[in-house]
């Protein structure tokens, strides 16, 4: 028979912590604690099976449910020696729903269920206080009403109100026990009213409106909108925990409290926590009263006077700190423990791991690993690769307070402040300034010709665009914060103004953004300066170790590639040359070639361009000295590097000298519908193969000027974009041999390979011709998640958002690779490509290499390298470590 | 030992005419009327392997070539009675190049070879005439010297006209012996003035020059441009000829001529054909003299003087007929016909199958089934399905005068003339004047907001866009003459002027467009109308016999459903709702609905809507009555409908009555970067069910009301566009069912089923679930074709031509399906979405849908129909046909 019920107490328990799929987060810890000896009030969990049941079944439960829940109610009896519904030695439950995962959007918690006109006497002599028992019969049909009957709270709240002012009384404790079984008659009056049945008066009764009330909570709007925001499957259900009362309101010997078996903000190895005597758990939060230290060295620390657990109950103090230090060993990590003393008694609610910063995390990991509880791979386990970005960026001081304006989307993590400028001109001008001063790049969208402001800005904020914007996509790129798409903000660009509810700001005043919330804040706020710790270091040393996957980075500045060594990048994966052309002095030489009428003025223009490019590309490959630096050839149509409208057209016409009426034609001839899907990539290069030619030149000649100035060889990886066969890529390849023959005629020796992005779907299809002549490929996951979904990313926002809040897509297929389609792709691609070259060289460079979920799917496919941000390497690092230890342990797992 | 040389002559062969691949088609074709024991001088076939082997090997040839070589010249020799190289009865040979498929760009014929010093003398002897003979030898030289030495011709013609000077003469043919034999010395002198080498006289060198010739010419730029125009691969190579010289120029009793077995321009069955006495093959063609009929009819009809064959040579032309006839039963096609009479013998020198128009072709096949020479399906199988839009559209009257002002692309078919105007009111205000102008729409490109102009407009005439931009897939649907690109005019818009070559044009004046070959014509041209044939219909009619698909068309207005009902599509496979959201009365609504603030002002303007889809679907259905109609909710992005700029802003504002800011700021909000893959198709229905409700409500209350009226129940089949995944699909579905529900509950009873379009790679790759769900697929290669490959059709021009030019792609994806590519994602869609439901209803609906290569790529993949615009619904109707004929030929090929 199948068993939908498992006991737990006294010294044992059916169920084990790993049984969280089928007990929940809170009943497998229950069993577990059980099971090691902790004390724990018995009880038992109803398992998900029977949620899952329940939904399959139109709200009906499994038939022997109700012989079990019996049996389990009978568990509880033996053990406490009271019988649910007695009228001298009534067991009181509680009742709780739990999920396997945390989710606060679930039904709340039922107390003291089990009490009755009747048992509410039992428990009276029981503990020797009438008040207490019908304070707790009082609250027990308020929450019970509420949560089960459906009642709204404010109904029993202002009855309560009532009863005080008829006393003239202002505190609940100040009502005395015939106020409170007055207020119990009342109560239960209302309630027969309200629902048209009188309280229910059978604790039986009671237990299974209370379960069904858990399991209906699972399909409540707050708990489907938890689960959509958290990607929590609806399937996974919940449990129902059914547990006998313990109280720590019963006088003076009775205490509750809470405390973390190390310091959460720091990580030091401290117990960490608080009490209150003769309260019940919810006081402890409320705040109504101040909790005490746990212990006499935080007490002291805090200058508190009144007396900690260790003075006030050293028996309990010494058990507690047992319990503690066994269960963190148990379980390897930090916990989060909640206790009750009910008359001298110990007794453990909870215990779960401790939320923590990031540095604290860390530090445990780091200690842990070294107090010998954890391995390296465990320890490299514990920490949330995402949760590292809070140590590489500055962030707002948690203490400081925020006065949002507006809110976009946290497209960049980190947060700046500065002074509002509407162009990059105006940065430029500001920062360049003696002052140096700070500035916020404030722009309805960035394009390529903003790169320079963006570069100088502290921070940028956008009123459009998505995640994967421009401006979002450069500025994490730059390590910058970045909040982008704040719709709520109008920008007047001509009156230098930006409108928020009512509100107008000038260029020169100062606003903050939180690159990392989204927020949009008012003035300057205080910040924190980033911080990288000796355990940072350690653990990614140990990350590094365990990896099977490279970092790359993707970066083509100096500065970037800098930034990516400091942070442990073993290459360049992708670097953009486009964004060299965007510099003053260039982008006039690349007008030139855009404006040549044949061949050879885009030659004559193109040579102009060739010592910068060669000059840029020594540079990289000198930072990089040693390790692979990947360089992809123009990429972007070319006009994105024409000026747009006619001012804009007749200044540049003036600055070039050229007929501004043809450099009007120009750009209207170029203009395209879709430049996503327009005249780009390597199809300039089979238009004009002069360019190619020219950058091949300027990596080769640059190659060689790098290695001769450091004296080491440069292996340089030359990169062909959105091909869509082998015929494409074949016809620049062999361009970019022809200009290394040509260089080695002359003498030079050249280690360089031509390989090509997998970024349109043909080409992941046709990967088996194009690996007979690709020497790598790198996935551009960017372009190839727009064009396999039909999604520009610039203008997915208005859609795309639909998707993901109706659950249509699993994730924003730009954040995490979409497996299902995208996914798909990719491994025909590694799959048809490796067929033809078992050693193929696979990388991904596109924003998914800095994302831990798609470094996973990378790890998976076997692919060589994963590329990403400078500021994601550290991210990617720990990321590639955890899919490394995660892949190698399924595949170790027997196959199913 | 391979086989090299194949040999031909009296009356049998080594070849057949199935050896194509092997001979070339003149190769086989001389093989073939050998074997039947035709009248073929005799010679022999060096292989198309050779070809292979000798660029395989560096230019050089079998080992075992030269004794085959010797062994097919021994045959020659043996059936002639001469001796090659023999100074008494030399034999001479001709020597050609043949490939597989015709191909002008390839090598020039050398007759007379073996012509030597001293063979001119035997030559002459046997002859009994020197100056045929020495006139020869000097043709020889000059035809060799160019061919094979690579000296250009004008060098011969200088000395031959220095020769004539020198005479004093005018014409060739007023030299006499002496004068050609000196000429032969002075060119043989010059040869070895140039080449540094005497002019081969062993008449084995001289052969091995001129194979080597054929084999070379292979590769010349002219065979390679023609192979890229034409799509063949450089694999297949070509053969060389070698035959027996036979002379027409060898006195009265001796002649050349060319005929067809029928009349190439009607296909009549009457022998149609010319020669001349005393000449060779290129006299006929070079135009010096006036050839003479053949057959006595033709003279009499001709009113010509001189005698036909028929009268001059009673017993040739005898031979003649029946030969012709013979070979016309042999092939079962009319035939092109080359023979030479030499001294009163005839000889064929050449039968293929003869060009013809497509009315011609029509007849020709008719007539030969109906005589019993071809099956059904062999009459189905002679006709290019291309070739029918010749009969669907006006066209320029083949003996008109062309002035041609520019080209662009023939973006669809048929020729029109009319006023030129700049803008579709222009348009509409020209055409409901009293007078019924005709005129010819010319834009830079069009937009959905010109459809109206379209509709009204003769042709329409745009300088920017593909053969698949707006323009010309609107045009193609409409059946309307369209030429797209036309880069060379300019367009001044505001000053109302078309430019081109320092030409300008007005509004009003004449120009003619012909869409079938991209011409732009100045001022009116003569015109053909269409006519079908009964033979048209009958062959039709066989053709719907021998399908497997049926053929839909993509039609919404009611004149493009009689039009698909007309040229016998079996229903509409696609009606874009979006085009009924232009007419004047609905885009305000449509526009209202746009700019309203929440979902009741959006449900209020599509109120307004919905009678006039309703009515729109109701025509249409009873049009179609008895047939299924296929019908897209809503597709493009909303923007679509918006007017653009701001002048047609604040028109649009006034006439509306609301704010002109809050129009262009909804205009700005809706811009987007990449239309293509922005807010539409599904996206819409997803974020403002409402729409896609009031559709399917339109949709069924027509259904309804036709179904009343025409007392036949209409199917309807509702299609989702743009889909991703089952959950979008399924979402969009639930709002459509709902509505039916709806209106059953109501009582009325609807047939219909919701499918999708199949247009995203991850659509394709998803089929599988989405067929859980859908009812039928519509795979829109349009779109999966820009996704595929990752190229806007808008955009394509400029580089899509370098790929096809330089052979990166086989050919325009957007006019072939892209089977590689492309055609992978819609058999795996076609693949996993019947793996789920077996009878899934598949069909095509991109303009794919009536390109005969693509239709047969879909009957490979066993779809059930194919759409296209009414225009080709002959067109697809013969090539399904044909594909379904050769589809199960191949399926009965014993597995390879």
């Amino acid at each position: 028979m199948a068993k939908w019920v498992l006991t737990f107490g006294d010294g044992r328990a059916e169920g084990r912590a790993d049984m969280r799929d089928l007990l929940g987060g809170k009943g497998a810890n229950l069993a577990e604690m059980a099971n090691i000896g902790l004390p724990v009030p018995p009880g038992f969990t109803i398992t998900s099976d029977v949620c899952t049941y329940f939904y399959a079944n139109g709200k009906s439960y499994p038939d022997a449910l109700d012989a079990q829940v019996k049996a389990g109610l009978e568990h509880v009896e033996k053990i406490t020696g009271r019988r649910f519904g007695d009228a001298q030695n009534p067991l009181l439950v509680s009742v709780r729903s739990g999920s396997r995962a945390s989710m606060p959007g679930m039904m709340d918690t039922i107390l003291n269920l089990g009490l009755n006109d009747e048992t509410v006497e039992g428990l009276a002599a029981n503990a020797d206080d009438r008040r207490f028992a019908y304070d707790s019969y009082r609250r027990f049909i308020q929450m019970y009403s509420n949560v089960v009957l459906g009642l709204d709270h404010h109904v029993f709240e202002d009855l309560l109100e009532q009863a005080k002012d008829r006393r003239g009384v202002v505190e609940d404790t100040q009502l005395d026990v015939e106020d409170l079984g007055k207020l119990v008659a009342i109560y239960k009056a209302k309630v027969e009213k309200e629902t048209g049945s009188p309280f229910p008066q059978a604790p039986l009764e009671q237990l299974w409106g209370a379960i069904g009330a858990v399991f209906s909570s699972w399909m409540n709007p707050r708990a489907i909108t938890y689960r959509r925001l958290n990607a929590i499957p609806e399937s996974w259900g919940t449990a129902v925990n059914v547990q006998a009362m313990v109280f720590g309101n019963m006088g003076e010997t009775s205490a509750t409290g809470v405390a973390f078996t190390r310091d959460p903000s720091t990580g030091e190895k401290t117990l960490y926590g608080e009490f209150l005597v003769n309260a019940q758990g919810e006081d402890v939060v409320a705040g109504i009263r101040t909790p005490q230290p746990i212990t006499e060295a935080a007490r002291i620390a805090g200058g508190v006077a009144a007396p900690s657990l260790e003075m006030r109950m050293p028996e309990v103090f010494r058990e507690f700190v047992a319990v503690a230090e066994r269960l963190e060993r148990h379980y390897g990590d930090m916990q989060d423990l909640e206790f009750t003393v009910e008359r001298g008694k110990l007794w453990m609610l909870q215990a779960r791991n401790g939320k923590r910063t990031t540095k604290a995390a860390l530090k445990v990991a780091v200690d842990l690993a070294a107090e010998g509880v954890l391995t390296r791979e465990q320890a490299v386990l514990r920490i949330d690769p995402a949760s590292l970005d809070q140590l590489l960026h500055p962030t707002i001081d948690p203490k400081a307070e925020r006065k949002v304006i507006a809110t976009g989307l946290p497209a960049s993590p980190g947060a700046a402040q500065g002074e509002i400028v509407f162009s990059s001109e105006a940065a430029e001008a500001a920062v360049s300034g003696s002052s140096g001063r700070s500035v916020i790049l404030v722009r309805v969208e960035t394009s390529p010709e903003d790169i320079h402001g963006m570069h100088v800005a502290a921070g940028i904020l956008t009123t459009r665009g998505g995640m994967t914007s421009h401006a979002a996509v450069v500025a994490r790129g730059m390590g910058k914060p970045c909040v982008s798409g704040a719709g709520a903000l109008r920008i007047d660009e001509k009156g230098g103004t930006l409108t928020v509810a009512g509100r107008t700001y000038r260029a020169g005043d100062v606003i903050t953004i939180d690159g990392s919330t989204g927020q949009v804040l008012d003035g300057p706020v205080a910040m924190v300066q980033p911080e990288l710790s000796g355990d940072f270091n350690t653990l990614m040393g140990w990350a590094d170790e365990i990896s099977r996957m490279e970092v790359r980075a993707n970066a083509e500045t100096a500065e970037d590639a800098r930034a990516a060594r400091e942070f442990g990048a073993k290459g360049i994966g992708l670097c953009r040359t486009e964004h060299m052309f965007f510099d003053e002095d260039r982008i006039v030489a690349v007008r030139e070639m855009i404006l040549a009428d044949d061949e050879s003025g885009r030659r004559k223009a193109l040579a102009k361009l060739l010592p910068y490019q060669r000059s840029d590309f020594r540079e990289l490959f000198k930072i990089m000295q040693g390790l692979p630096v990947t360089i992809r050839l123009l990429d972007p149509p070319l006009h994105e590097f024409l000026p747009h409208g006619d001012r804009a057209i007749a200044e540049v016409a003036e600055a070039m000298g050229v007929d501004a009426e043809k450099l009007k034609r120009r750009a209207e001839e170029l203009h395209e519908f879709n430049p996503m899907l327009g005249f780009r990539g390597c199809r300039l290069a089979i238009a004009f193969p002069e360019i190619a030619e020219m950058q091949a030149r300027a990596i080769f000649e640059a190659a060689i000027e790098a290695g001769r100035e450091t004296g080491a060889p440069v292996h340089c990886e030359v990169m062909v974009p959105l091909i869509v066969a082998r015929a494409d890529f074949d016809f620049v390849k062999e361009r970019i041999d022809a200009v290394a023959r040509e260089l080695e005629a002359d003498g030079a020796s050249l280690s360089y390979q031509v390989g090509t992005m997998i970024e349109l779907p043909r080409a992941a299809l046709r990967a088996g011709e194009i690996a007979e002549s690709a020497e790598f490929f790198s996935f551009g996951t960017n372009d190839l998640t727009q064009t396999a979904l039909g999604i520009s990313r610039d203008d997915a926002a208005p859609f795309l958002s639909h998707y993901v809040a109706k659950g249509l897509l699993p994730a924003d297929p730009f954040t995490t690779i979409d497996r299902d389609g995208v996914g798909e792709l990719v491994a025909i691609g590694v799959e048809r490509g490796r067929a033809t070259q078992p050693k193929l060289k696979l990388g991904i460079c596109g924003e998914h290499g800095g994302d831990p979920a798609s470094i996973a799917f990378c790890e998976e496919l076997g692919l060589d390298y994963v590329s990403c941000s400078p500021f994601r390497v550290p991210i990617a690092r720990l990321a590639a470590a955890q899919a490394a230890i995660r892949n190698a342990a399924k595949q170790g797992e027997p196959a199913v």
